[in-house]
């Protein structure tokens, strides 16, 4: 039956489906979408909740149900996917007018992951992980700005949002359970940094300290920890994501870290004809060798887009990944790929690091700002594992001269080598990560 | 004789005097420099005259004289090598108190470049290779602004300096021989960007002309090409620089490229005791593997720090250039690494190139901005051998990323695997260099 059902309407299904019909035009193709956006951008809600990125929640959607449909695919809307038969190949959806069986030939599984949340459902509770949640969330700012906002996880998402709310003159609260931001990317040494311009931007940080319990009868009226209770009557929770496997347990495919759907580099599950990518599956890291789980948009797009290729024949394989990643509080930059010291070691490294401070221009030239390069070496290889960088504008792109030279087996003398750019608008003379290269290598030939 | 004597105290000088000393305390080390400023960024000078940078000359100046002594350091100021008896291991130094001989046990040349100027000298022509040549277009500018500037020569310096003019407010020219600006790293497609923004910002250009003659009896009135006469009172020469290379021929060093003096890895001239570096040497390229003169701070300073190493017995090797550089107009930046199709062919290579034009920043986040980066891969190996790129902020520091993988050796595929920084404020899902990479991998393998 030459059917491709994709399960998911994000970046990864709409890569895949877009994918596998250019290539293959003949290619009946379905997207199934539970909810009533497809193909936007989820890193791009915070910056839209918070004004930075003005008008309409369409800014976010990188294309519509329309659009996709006059490229030949067949866009299901409010239409889930709850049941599958892998050796009938049919798989069993669910919309507001009922139940309907759906034959495929090849399927796809790209339904993403969910955001984490343990508690009882209360009024005034948010996630933002779908775009659909984030314009609930507006709308409910619009409607009733909060008095005390409580933000609870210091990953991306927490501090992103933290900042939106803010800005707009609101009393934050961040919950953490660690002492320090940020802490999934960068050493305490350089959350520390993050901490303090959090906390100076007006945003009150109670850290080290787990949300227990959210009070409150219908609407929410605190976050409990342990030790404090945070009035709030707008809780934003963003304490991580997990996959969506239902199907894909169904389905009898393996599960990895964190539930993740496991993969071959091909995107295939092992379950005949099916097919798994994005948010919702393990990626093969490039230097541990590991399967991981690593939600984020490039990844989700890359692999949609090879198993896009490999439903219809291709042999495209999935590089694997370094966990470079990167964002912002206000204009202090934070940025990290590859593995910190701890991560290293359990991979079986001896690594040695160092962190240096530089500055991000000229120091004479208006705007240069301090950025601090914290790089991990192996000592037996002199093999850069890792680098997270955290400073002023022009910080976080930084990051990709590191990603490039680990991708390449560089070692931290390579990174020294390195024809680096230098003109005083951009950097000192020496770059911050040519610096790191050199003074980390010393380090680790100690 | 346990005696250094380094000529010339810029970047280059300076480092092989501070590096050797530090390693050997015991040494006795003389520094000869010409003029009145030893260590100064001569890549703000434009900066500093257009008024970006504020403040003293002195904002420029890394290191003084007196830090330098305090170091231990001889610094002679206003003291020029005339002479040098290679065999005897005497030099002669002009003062303006007379002549004097220097012995030495190790020779380190480093006495820079000097601006192409083929003109004779009228007031108000200036070059500002040197701080002291700054100051006094500086001082020579506030005493009486120009009527009509013109900026002679489309390179970064005529570029930098015509931004410089306009933003004063200053009726500017810029006279260049070819028909696109900073045409020594990005090609005409692209240099065309640069040229619309440099006539945008008011400046006058006159393409494909080169200046034959300046006019005025005493004080400069216009420059002439072939075809036309711009009026101008005040002209600056940016038509390049060349090696001071007197010394070096009197030692009996040889010359290579430009006449730039050749040395090996370990900047050994092949004259007993001769060192030579900073921007008066060719430095291997690491893809042609050929002398190059590349007269850029970084290669200076990197070289200088490798000659004082190996002047007290070391054996550090210059790793080699990509050629990588970068500029801005206002906010357009302009950066480049490794070779150009013509060069690229000139080497051997069979050369593909493709130029791909994205974003800067999400395309829904304030502030971005086009990007056109244009990649020159080998059809036979695959491999990245030179990319340009040109766009708004956040452009010029991406070069980067593709210097890293070249030195490293990857190929346009890889380039297009790698695990980039992704989060809206900082590019695209997938940034413009991955693009390029896939692009223009698509194209070599055609």
């Amino acid at each position: 039956m030459e059917r491709l059902v994709v399960v998911g309407g994000g970046a990864a299904g709409m890569s895949a489906a877009s994918v596998a019909k250019r290539r293959e035009p003949s290619l009946d193709v379905v997207v199934l979408e539970a909810g009533d956006h497809i193909s936007f951008s989820a890193c791009g809600i915070p910056y839209w909740i918070g004004g930075t990125v003005e008008g309409s929640s369409e800014r976010l959607v990188v294309r519509s149900a329309k659009e996709a449909r006059e490229r030949g695919l067949e866009v299901r809307m409010r239409t889930r996917a709850v049941d599958v038969d892998p050796d009938a190949h049919e798989i069993t959806v669910e919309t507001e007018e009922g139940t309907e069986m759906l034959e495929y030939g090849t399927l796809c599984l790209a339904p993403g992951v969910e955001a984490v949340n343990p508690f009882d459902p209360l009024d005034g509770v948010h996630t933002i992980r779908h775009l659909d949640d984030g314009i609930r969330l507006r709308d409910a700012l619009a409607a009733d700005p909060p008095e005390h906002a409580c933000v609870v996880g210091g990953g991306f998402v927490g501090v992103e949002m933290a900042e939106a709310f803010v800005e707009q003159g609101w009393s934050t609260t961040l919950v953490h359970s660690r002492e320090t931001l940020l802490n999934d990317i960068v050493a305490p040494s350089l959350g520390e940094t993050v901490n303090e311009r959090v906390r100076a931007a007006g945003v009150d940080l109670v850290l080290g300290q787990r949300a227990e319990e959210l009070e409150g009868r219908d609407q929410v009226e605190a976050v409990r920890t342990g030790e404090e209770r945070v009035e709030a009557d707008l809780v934003l929770l963003a304490i991580g994501a997990r996959p969506r496997n239902d199907l894909a347990k169904q389905a009898g495919c393996e599960l990895g870290p964190a539930g993740a759907v496991t993969v071959d580099d091909g995107m295939r599950t092992g379950v005949p004809d099916v097919f798994a990518c994005g948010d919702c599956v393990a990626f093969e890291h490039r230097i541990t060798g590991e399967p991981t789980f690593l939600p984020l948009a490039l990844h989700a797009n890359r692999s949609g887009r090879i198993a896009g290729e490999n439903v219809v024949g291709g042999d495209e394989r999935f590089p694997g990944v370094l966990g470079t990643a990167a964002t912002k509080f206000e204009d202090l930059e934070v940025a990290a790929t590859g593995l910190d010291v701890e991560q290293a070691r359990e991979t079986g490294f001896e690594p040695a690091t160092e962190t240096i401070t530089s500055v991000t221009r000229a120091g004479y030239f208006p705007g240069s700002s301090e950025v601090d390069v914290r790089l991990v070496v192996d000592q037996g290889s002199q093999r850069v594992l890792g680098a997270q960088l955290v400073g002023g504008p022009g910080t976080a792109k930084r990051v990709d001269t590191v990603a490039a030279a680990i991708w390449m087996g560089a070692t931290a003398s390579d990174l020294e080598a390195m024809d680096l750019a230098y003109a005083p608008p951009f950097g000192p003379t020496w770059d911050p990560v040519a610096i790191a290269g050199r003074l980390s290598g010393r380090a680790a030939r100690r």
